[in-house]
């Protein structure tokens, strides 16, 4: 299979550490043999190889491109667009910054690819929470795959769970704990930190950006939900159509009153064929959203067979949102 | 899809409601039509028609099959054995009671189903846990698929998540609380009642046996954990290589102690690839596995590139393990 990497940040490093380690046991297991001929990013220019790149390499030079060595058939420098039109790969995988907003970038990209006939793997939510319905249409179209497992808690298989290994279920609802960083802060503020006491460590940490707004204020949360009402209720709903509250408003009291009557704070995204909405709750501890604790994400679906079933697990890092991606690709490639 | 169903208490009468109630559903959705050509229990007989069974007619004489009116090519009282050879079946469903210790007669129905070409999808722990080398061997020999969604967790995707939904990465243990009753019994203690209290209205629901050993004592956790140790390790343990204890020695003080360190007993499962383990353990209130209440099941996969990750959910009930039947019946439909 061969890959065209678009976006070369923490996320596309660590879908090529995967790759590098474990490209025997994924030959042995699954017959996958990957190899990356397009590596492209705005910041920092475009290698092309249609042989292909060499990987430990790619990482080396991850910070400057300029650092990786001329070889025969190397192409540096290429404008994005009309490299992602014109290389010889199988599969786009997009993991550029990400715009709520517009998309873009990336919703171009995406076009490019599926128009030329490439399926598209996406670790970036801005396509696939602005441009769905067309995505969808361009691939059906190409009669090639779309896939974003890793916009959701990152590689922990939330999408999967819900399209494939609940298939014959009825999904009616799913909410979660979808954001790190505001579970992080809300964690900390239980062990008797205040809002802004915490905010500062989890950025510190690196959880949250120096601009925490798209985390604290639910906007990030709220892209996963319009992602969700998309893939499992086919439902287009925008954050017009949403309410989204964040956790700015919660103090240390707020925590403490909830701990007395055995509750916890959380952030709570929620989703139905109806709508969607990110807001702080309190939930019971008998709710097993309630031990979700740091940055670990979780999701429960309410379903007509099962009752409720919650998957527990990372929501972001560089090899968990790797393997996002690495999982996409596998299921791919089984097709 | 053609099938025959073995077996047809509470978990077989499960999935024909499903199938009676989704029909037009899973046609829609996955282009899956099933019929049922064939039912046999070792105490009400058999039925089979190659025309296929009429699913209400089946259900409406769960109890007596000489309720079953007679049709056109309708046969009854044939050998189970001889009726697994010589049916038109597509896949045999094997869902008649559970024996641990020798996997039969289960397991003799499971070869004949594979020997003469069909594949074989169980709710039965028995034939999985003493006879799965056996099985893995004869499925292979005859093309045909193995699946069993519904031995552990019920419907909840354990096997799935870990097998499919997880390909990729590396499952190093899995640990979980596989068996409702006791986790009932505990969560009952935990509000107050004795063990034997807790015990008693546990059977009073149905959740325990009249002989509630298998349960208590730990033995039907240990059966999930020697078919969880064989799909994800390809490891042979039997009962004798693993340490088992149920939770029959728990108190009300044991559990009041627990709960004054913040912490629950909990009957851990555990496997890695050296072995498994069923053992009353207390687990801190932040573990996912604490939040779990009730008659629910959950497991956490520890995997090398995404850390945790837990899957909560129901662990018994007739539609809950009649959709893990369903969902393997789609599988291997999709396949």
């Amino acid at each position: 299979m061969k890959i065209a990497l678009i976006g070369f940040g923490v996320v596309g490093q660590g879908l090529l550490e995967i790759l590098r380690d474990k490209a025997a046991d994924l030959k042995t297991q699954y017959g996958f043999e990957a190899q990356v001929v397009a590596v492209a990013t705005r910041s920092k220019g475009t290698l092309y190889n249609p042989a292909g790149l060499d990987i430990p390499a790619l990482l080396a030079a991850a910070d400057d491109f300029s650092g990786y060595p001329d070889s025969a058939g190397l192409t540096r420098g290429t404008d994005i667009l009309d490299l992602i039109k014109t290389c010889n790969a199988d599969v786009m995988v997009e993991c550029s910054h990400t715009n709520l907003q517009t998309g873009q970038p990336a919703l171009d990209y995406c076009y490019a690819a599926l128009d030329s006939g490439k399926h598209v793997v996406l670790a970036n939510k801005g396509p696939v929470a602005v441009g769905y319905n067309e995505l969808v249409a361009r691939a059906a179209q190409a009669g090639k795959q779309l896939r974003f497992e890793a916009t959701v808690m990152a590689g922990t298989p939330s999408i999967r769970l819900a399209l494939q290994a609940l298939a014959g279920c009825k999904i009616t609802e799913a909410r979660g704990i979808l954001n790190g960083t505001t579970n992080y802060i809300l964690t900390q503020m239980e062990g008797g930190m205040s809002y802004a006491e915490a905010l500062a460590q989890a950025q510190q940490l690196g959880y949250a950006e120096a601009d925490p707004a798209g985390d604290v204020e639910g906007w990030d949360a709220a892209g996963k939900v319009i992602i969700l009402a998309r893939a499992l209720f086919n439902s287009s709903i925008t954050f017009k159509d949403m309410d989204v509250k964040g956790i700015t408003a919660i103090t240390a009291d707020d925590v403490k009153a909830a701990a007395q009557a055995g509750e916890k704070w959380k952030l709570v995204a929620r989703v139905t064929a109806d709508g969607g909405s990110v807001q702080p709750m309190r939930v019971k501890l008998s709710n097993p959203l309630a031990a979700v604790s740091g940055a670990t994400n979780a999701i429960t679906y309410t379903t007509d067979l099962l009752g409720d079933v919650t998957l527990v697990g990372s929501g972001a890092g560089r090899l968990q949102t790797g393997f996002g991606l690495l999982s996409d690709l596998l299921d791919i490639y089984a097709r």
